[in-house]
């Protein structure tokens, strides 16, 4: 006999686990032991509905003598995370033309028959697997109604309405398990994380019903703002109404609290909605959560159907979290917890508001979170003179280079047809929290004749209006209603506590003074890399840049350079100043000098004009210039060691501006990084430059001052080779892009074309690009990180791709014992939980 | 006193060791041990001469007390090694005007005043450091002239010419020593190989006169012809001449062996000259090796002076050495021991004479050795068609692509302005040991134009004659003297006792028949890497190539391939006919599609015209294969897996063609190689797909075959996740090309620009692209075959890179474990010989 646990009345003893019987039939325990009024319940557990579902049917009417056998019944679902879905509850069961005439006596003919009828209706649907079709000519009459609905169930099963509640429940038991088993619906649940052999358990209610005579009906009621998280009594009561109808009751539905615009529950059943507030107060306090109720009226009397965790978006979790904690009911730690750090995400950006309807013209990769509304424009140009004039654009191209990049800032979405999650426009648009789309390449893009096509044919001109939901990579049609950002009270408390705990740092990657004010309003320790080639796509700037690009004598490139000094030293003071003595992690000039020269005939022939050269000249050049593999080409120390004086400029440029910001009282410690390391004697070869400018400096101005030199690891080799290269500098940070690329053999910028693909297939688990690849890349972080500490003890590490932010990523370099991870300023207060909750769970598992 | 050992009269107990005397000394010494008639001589260490430099002379008397007191004496240097240069010898030390009297009395006054005379020369240059155009002006007079040397000595050092032995001894000594400190020798010699504290020993010998009554006269012998090998008396003589003067006597000077062209040694002093051919014979079977004997004869009495190793080039060196362990003289292991694998070069490939005259143009990277003369072309078009017309052309490119190929098959030498060692020009240049320049970066190249401008202003025009030195990476002007190949019977008897004593196998790489055809001749066993997309080059094949790349749908794309099928079949069973049954392992397509486009706008025009296309759809198709990154990119396994047909159909053909020639007797079992792979998924899916197709063929065919399925580890991932993929495979084999542009994050297409400026500082110490990086390719390497052969001890574990042919390489691999190495057909008696090598060493350390 299964009685004992698999089949068991809900009692504040009974054997029920969430795990066995499912979150519902656990929930309702809960309530039991707070003697709520719920109704008697049977739960029967996860063996049992799988036995069920394999045919071997428990005994039924030992199962229903232990309930009222005037009772009607309802059946729901009870699967162990609420997400997961389950079949649709069915109620009323038991009801038959006896019990319709029993009943009706007691709540009225009518009721008693829309009773029936609503069972007959489920049940032909739901069990006998009838084409709700069949029903949609139903009369208005309840008794014209119920007689259709027999009939037609008659006609198309070839029996009678089973009358037998014994059999009735059998069945329902029976098309519930099966329906668990089905494959759409198994796949549904694993989307939403649920694994293979998830269980589904279900519990056999005795109905409290919510029509007949008094004040009777049903309705849900919590008493939080699920998109705020604020304190206000919120739900839907409907007279004369079953189960979560009051949702659907359109205008009938009441308010619960007194309302002036209409009636409300309060009014109408004072006591009943007293007692609710009070049942709730104390489900919160004693469940350690914030609940929703669904409960029904029964001719005044109040039962509780089931109590379900509030339903909320990241502001309303944020905030219901840290009310719990405030009011004592959980600790701080776990409210930390309660939060998953990407939530986070949602908080930060304004986002398309969940509950409006969307009209999607084309799908691509959610590369920057957020939701922006703007007209299109096809030109960074376009874009900053629509900024000019106040007007909100969408930047739309094919990719987006470092030109692009002043007409990003003035754009408040990015859309582009290539690219993944590390390309270009992905990275900029992280970095400044602009919403961003891209690998969108089921839109045609015609930039020359500015103009979309979206792949249902529909076309959009420049000008028109799109939103792009950087959050689900939606590009969707004209302007969609919006949620603002809601990084309020809360969520700082919330930082607060998670800063508390945490145990490994956080900077922020910034290149701007705007990223950097960003990365110091979020409360990043400093900067962990700041990209100093961006500096120089400023207009005034790419002329000198270009100059020195066709110097062909040193002293000709050291003159251009001289004119660069001043405005990089005043770039480094800003940033010096904005993080007011932070560590600010310089890295030294990167790119390829071919990013800084136009790729376009007129381009040569404005450039030829500009430097007073003849276009041949350019146009040979830039040829001689151009790479096949540009990642894998002459960047970074490459260019430092070949061409010295741009990193002389920069390395001066910072010693000057340390110098200047210490007159006004921000004392600071420059840590200078050297990029695309491949061997150890490259580091030499620039410490030994560094070291001389330094010297240039300090007897130049009379004036000491302080400086950290450190390597960026992002070539396998640099990895390997750390024991080598750690000696000589004071910190190792790895760069886990470019890393990612050159130990895949992947460019994170042709990437996209088959990445989903790739992931779909499970070739990768995940987009190595997104989250760091623990079973290669992160092995060369491993086998650095070992051999340089131990050659140099000392050394600071850290990481600072575009994993940087990500709770894998922190987890991994926490256990690696590395001192802080950097990510974009966006990411920093999901790294800054992410590392909290990691310690947390450290100090639980210690305990 | 440092009589014992620092001073010591070379006799044979004497304590002389080519490390503490150098290899003269130590080589008299053999010389007085087999009793040859060498004159009294004394040895002084490097010791000595440091002391010597450093102001301290030792006792003069006390030296020349060892000696005839009547004795002229000469200074020779002697260092560790010949190489490595030295000071000039200085003869004649002991004249004086005494002397001359004495002297005069013997040989006849005028032949005593030019002994004197000469000594006054040298000594007034080499001692005195007069300037040479002093002495400009000499008068022809022997007396005058004499007379006028001494003036100008007097004159300028302001001090008589020293008349006493002792004197000039010492000074000569200190003059010798202190030359070899000079930073020019010591730059010199380190070039060659010497080491920083390189010593120098000197030797002070009693001189025989070669002047005088009776014959008298100096030359130099041997028994083999240095350019050969071949037995055949080889040297000049010349009557009253001292040193080696006859080698400079111009017409004057004799033959040594009866010859019909003129007077020889043998008919003027026949007893002296049998004496010399016997002495000889003694030298090469006493001291192991083939000598050269400097010799004087004194009134018809022979004097040996000096022995030393006949200077030989590679296809001598494989012939002496050959012939001396054939008779017995040294173990054929020595006899291997004693070939530099990479002097094998020479052998294989037609060479500038070293002793011609070099018109140098300009200098480029030594990409593939050997050496040609053509009339230059622009196009591969052009050189297909002089190559129709019979004509010999070197192909000039910017750059080589793959769509250069029949033209590159066609020409006799190439050079491109760009790329480096692992280009495609360098790649396909040694895989068909065509000779090769690249990165030739000085010249102007003008393709446009048809001309090339020198970095000397000389301009070149198409049909113009170049010839390209592939082994020192020089072009020269028009026609220089060439030296045909030289692989003889030696070369061949060599090889054969190289394979005896081999212990690690070798294959070549081979993509066409023509290669294979090679790789069979130079005895590969078996081919390790056949690259398969050159194959779709072809011009009917590139058509349909291109038809199925813009296919819209798989159904289309398959029946394009279906029509690719044969001619693949066809070239797979060539391959398998030529091999005989020996491995070939195919690796399936692996070039991004875009290779196979044509890149510019009359291509896309033809292109649209040929699939019948509108323009715009051709050029936005070719426009979205582009890639950022190619190396990086839409390649490899990563197109086999999203466009699957390809390689079903390489599959099939790969099975269908072993199933053919099965049929003619030729029984293969062929090796499938996947290329690029960065996850062990990747494995798994192709593999599932092979096995499907190997299933229908053999349903299809009711035959059986065999095949093996491996994966080339180009990726630092595929190493490091070799534990995971190795289950999976039947052999690994790592391709260190790719591997090691993602190790180093360098592009090889890319590197040339930089990397002769990298490896001068230093900064590489080697090219890695030419040298396995022991220190960081090669961990991953040891690294992937550990965790391969520890998942699954049965792999076949190789390296099919670029490197696989270096000495360096297999030594490597051979400590690795690996099964076997392949290289370019070129580098297969190279890899056979060092294998050979490491064979021996580990022999010959284990005894």
């Amino acid at each position: 006999m299964q009685q004992d646990t698999d089949i068991t009345l809900i009692t504040p003893d009974a054997p029920i686990g969430a795990d066995t019987h499912g979150g519902r039939a656990k929930c309702l325990q809960r309530l039991a032991r707070l003697n709520l009024p719920i109704p008697p319940t049977i739960a029967l557990s996860f063996k049992a509905i799988q036995r069920i579902a394999a045919g071997d049917m428990p005994d039924m009417r030992a199962l229903l003598s232990q309930l009222d056998e005037h009772a009607l019944l309802c059946v729901r679902p009870s699967s162990e995370d609420s997400d997961w879905g389950g079949p649709r509850a069915v109620l009323n069961i038991g009801m038959s033309g006896a019990m319709c005439e029993t009943l009706g006596a007691r709540i009225g003919p009518e009721a008693a028959k829309r009773l029936y009828l609503r069972f007959v209706e489920s049940y032909a649907i739901h069990v006998a697997r009838l084409d709700p079709d069949m029903l949609d000519d139903m009369p208005g009459d309840p008794e014209d109604a119920l007689a259709f609905a027999l009939r037609v169930y008659e006609d198309e099963v070839e029996e009678a309405f089973p009358q037998d509640p014994a059999v009735q429940l059998a069945e329902v038991l029976r098309s519930m398990a099966r329906a668990w088993d089905g494959t759409t619906a198994r796949l549904l649940r694993q989307a939403k994380g649920a694994p293979a052999d998830a269980g589904l358990g279900l519990v056999v209610q005795e109905m409290a019903i919510g029509l007949g005579r008094g004040e009777c009906g049903s309705g849900v009621m919590q008493l939080v703002n699920s998109k705020s998280g604020a304190r206000q009594i919120t739900g839907r009561y409907l007279s004369q109404s079953q189960g979560r109808d009051a949702l659907s009751g359109g205008k009938e539905a009441l308010y619960l609290e007194r309302d002036p615009r209409g009636p409300s529950l309060e009014e109408l059943a004072p006591e009943a909605f007293a007692q609710l507030k009070s049942h709730l107060s104390e489900m919160r306090e004693k469940l350690r959560e914030e609940m929703q109720a669904e409960f029904t009226i029964e001719n005044g009397k109040l039962h509780l159907l089931d109590g379900v965790r509030v339903a909320r978006n990241a502001r309303a979790a944020v905030s219901i979290a840290v009310a719990l904690a405030e009011d004592g009911i959980i600790p701080r730690e776990e409210a930390l917890m309660r939060i998953e750090p990407r939530a986070l995400n949602e908080l930060l950006h304004r986002q398309v508001d969940p509950e409006a309807k969307r009209d999607v013209l084309a799908r691509g990769v959610a590369a920057s979170p957020g939701a922006a509304t703007g007209k299109i424009v096809f030109t960074a140009e376009a874009s900053q003179a629509a900024a000019a004039r106040g007007e909100a654009t969408v930047l739309v191209r094919r990719e987006t280079t470092s030109e692009d990049i002043r007409g990003m800032h003035d754009a408040v979405a990015i859309l582009t047809e290539r690219g993944g999650m590390t390309s270009h426009a992905a990275v900029i648009g992280r970095g400044i929290g602009l919403p961003c789309v891209v690998g969108a390449s089921s839109i045609r893009f015609q930039t020359a004749a500015r103009k979309l096509t979206a792949p249902d044919g529909r076309i959009l001109k420049e000008g028109d209006e799109v939103t792009i939901d950087g959050t689900n990579g939606e590009v969707l049609f004209g302007r969609a209603p919006l949620l603002d950002a809601g990084h309020d009270d809360s969520f700082q408390v919330l930082m607060g506590w998670a800063d508390d705990v945490r145990d490994i740092a956080v900077r922020a990657n910034a290149d701007t003074p705007m990223d950097a004010q960003m990365a110091h309003n979020f409360q990043a320790e400093g900067i962990g890399l700041c990209r100093t080639e961006h500096m120089f796509f400023e207009e005034a700037r790419l002329r000198v840049m270009r100059e020195m690009i066709f110097a062909s004598t040193s002293a000709d490139r050291a003159a251009a350079l001289e004119r660069l000094l001043p405005m990089q030293r005043a770039d480094f003071a800003d940033l010096f100043r904005i993080m007011k003595g932070q560590s600010v992690c310089i890295r030294l000039f990167d790119p390829p000098l071919h990013e800084f020269l136009p790729s376009d005939r007129a381009g040569h022939r404005e450039l030829a004009e500009a430097l007073d050269l003849p276009l041949s000249k350019v146009t040979r050049r830039v040829e001689a210039l151009a790479e096949y593999n540009p990642m894998l080409g002459m960047r970074g120390v490459r260019l430092g060691i070949t061409v010295p004086e741009i990193y002389e400029m920069q390395v001066r440029a910072i010693f000057e501006a340390t110098l200047q910001v210490a007159g006004e009282g921000v004392e600071i410690v420059p840590e200078i990084m050297i990029p695309l390391v491949s061997a150890s004697r490259e580091v030499e070869l620039v410490k030994g430059r560094v070291d001389s400018v330094a010297a240039a400096v300090r007897s130049e101005t009379g004036r000491d001052f302080a400086f950290r030199l450190g390597v960026m690891v992002e070539t396998p080799r640099a990895a390997l080779r750390a024991g080598d290269i750690a000696p000589q500098v004071a910190f190792l940070s790895f760069g886990t892009n470019d890393l990612t690329q050159m130990t895949y053999g992947l460019s994170r910028d042709d990437a996209g074309r088959f990445m989903s693909e790739y992931v779909q297939l499970g070739v990768y688990p995940e987009d190595p690009f997104h989250t760091l690849d623990l079973d290669g890349v992160a092995e060369l972080l491993s086998i650095g990180a070992e051999r340089a500490r131990a050659a140099n003890p000392n050394l600071t590490l850290s990481i600072c791709g575009e994993h940087g932010g990500n709770p894998e990523s922190i987890a991994f370099c926490r256990a690696a014992g590395f001192d802080y991870v950097s990510c974009s300023p966006f990411r920093v207060p999901v790294a800054r939980l992410a590392a909290a909750q990691l310690a947390v769970r450290d100090k639980i598992g210690a305990a």
